[in-house]
């Protein structure tokens, strides 16, 4: 395994500590439980922000914690859910009696210790309400998962929530804006390589030398197709299709109603895209694919974007949650309102996405 | 060969192409010859600056492009000097009538291009001065270079000579500044993996299972030497002292000079780092090498760095001079004085680097 590390055991505290050590301006790194979280918090009066899950996908979440975006990051082992007591400690470090907002990817250790942390959190007299993301069209149900995963459109949930927060929504408003955040969006991915956890040493899956997977999730989960390599329109065409045209997904999840004191089920909807709406295109690098080669993906889906009606209004396109060393990419379609849009370019300040300062 | 392209005949054009679609405000691009320009070019009364080099770096140049950085950027095919035309054609378009200032790393083709390209705005009336970046310190001569070859330290270089040009310097007091910044860093690269040219379709060199090489260049030129695969903290001090205690360095440019209308040889020497000088310190991705990995590395350099008496002001650390899908990082430090370090600081707003806007 060649990978610029000091030991499987030390990856993640040497890469946080590194972190710190760039951006103290921004961020300060907690050891023991570990999270990352704003130089500044708790920030007066603004619901805090945090999300957390296994290592491997940076700069999400750590490199999200900044003014505008997360309060505060929970990083696992590598590909490995983060625990409660670093949840629930990074939301006592930065809560500022506003209240706390989790948005958690929907895998299922991370579902599960969110809400104990929630409920933790709670009996501490913390307010909180925990928001899944469950994007990706590729497949329902997945290793790790019930119902679909949760990728690309988190990066684009944080900033969106985070600039929010940043605004002062309170904690009600801000879980219904992360909730329709989620609605709107959906992702699929692809994967031409595959990635090797540090602990394990060895490659995650095995794909030939012309093959690729379709539909892969970011933790190396099996996608819908293995098929052999393809002109990069023809992906991205399969791809944005996939998403584009998906229909009406109709699922349960859970959340916690303050007024009755418990859990309860709520139906979610994500209607289809239609013509005429407005979207964010966020063009992701699993982190092995080059820029050079995410535009060629982007050329494309915007000419398929535009044959289908919807006017791409703002784009990403980079490593932004990634898979380890992972080639291979995903793309994320998010229909924007104006109150969005505007969120989207209100200012941003962390290690891994910068403007407006 | 596994890549998001369409094939290697279009790769760069389909790559700009996306680029100028995701980017509109910032960039335009022409093709044929092809390069990338302000979309607001030519800005009123301020020098032009204008690099390139061959494609695969990505987003060097091209991605520099926008207020505060490059006017215009000249891309290769893949690892292949642009040509004499692209450099003439993009001066003549972004020339504001202040003069031109091209930006060049020190490989031979793109050396004697940007020359002949020199000669050929000069016959068109236009103002022109060429500055070689040339801070590899791995090695003395190369494939493709006389001399040490021009990697990192060229970014660093673009963006304070660019916020310098958006400053309204003139021709001459920017080319002093771009040579002082050439003078003033240093930096090593090394491969985890190899990289494959689209055109060629293998890859270009070969590196053993548990095999690396330090002191690399950025189109897989030979380094200093083949090893094991060792900690990360093992192979960032090995550069980082490699950088840092190297000696004055000595040799020979080619510049214009305008009163005697002639090439003129002029001896630049680097003097070494020494205790009390401030950095920027730049840990780059070769682009296959995850930020994660590039913390671990800034972790150890940091420490190096504070143990010299060097201490890093700024930091940079991400893909940005990148070299296809390959693996590895690089590392450069540029010594800083006040007026580089407000360059650094003022804004920039391109595809690749932004903050202030």
């Amino acid at each position: 395994m060649k990978k610029l590390i000091n030991s499987p055991e030390t990856f993640v505290k040497d890469s946080l500590a590194g972190m710190a050590l760039a951006h103290p301006e921004l961020i300060k790194v907690h050891y023991d439980p570990n999270f990352v979280y704003r130089a500044d918090a708790p920030v007066s009066g603004k619901v805090a922000v945090i999300s957390g899950g296994g290592s491997g996908h940076e700069p999400m979440h750590g490199g999200f914690v900044g003014m505008g975006m997360l309060t505060a990051a929970c990083p696992g082992e590598v590909f490995t859910s983060p625990t409660p007591d670093q949840m629930l400690e990074s939301a006592k470090m930065v809560n500022s009696g506003a209240g706390v907002l989790y948005i958690v990817k929907n895998y299922t250790g991370d579902v599960m210790n969110f809400e104990m942390a929630a409920e933790l959190a709670r009996a501490e007299g913390i307010k909180v309400q925990n928001i899944l993301i469950d994007d990706d069209v590729a497949v329902k149900d997945s290793l790790y998962t019930a119902g679909r995963r949760g990728v690309g459109n988190t990066v684009l949930a944080e900033k969106i929530v985070g600039a929010a927060a940043e605004k002062g929504y309170g904690l009600d408003k801000l879980a219904d804006l992360c909730r329709q955040v989620n609605i709107n969006g959906r992702s699929m991915g692809m994967a031409i390589t595959s990635c090797t956890v540090p602990a394990k040493g060895s490659p995650t899956f095995e794909l030939g030398e012309e093959e690729i997977e379709v539909g892969i999730g970011i933790h190396g989960e099996p996608g819908i197709e293995r098929m052999g390599m393809k002109p990069a329109d023809e992906i991205t065409e399969m791809m944005a299709l996939s998403i584009i045209e998906d229909d009406a997904y109709t699922r349960t999840v859970r959340e916690w109603d303050d007024a009755k004191g418990e859990w309860i089920e709520k139906e979610l909807v994500d209607p289809p895209f239609k013509a005429g709406d407005k979207v964010i295109a966020f063009v992701n690098s699993m982190a092995g694919t080059p820029v050079a080669e995410l535009y060629v993906v982007y050329r494309k889906l915007a000419e398929i974007c535009e044959k289908k009606g919807l006017t791409i209004v703002r784009n990403l396109v980079g490593p932004y949650i990634t898979s380890l060393e992972m080639q291979g990419m995903s793309i994320t379609l998010l229909k924007v309102d104006e109150e969005m849009l505007g969120l989207w370019d209100a200012p941003v300040n962390t290690p891994g996405l910068r403007w407006g300062v």
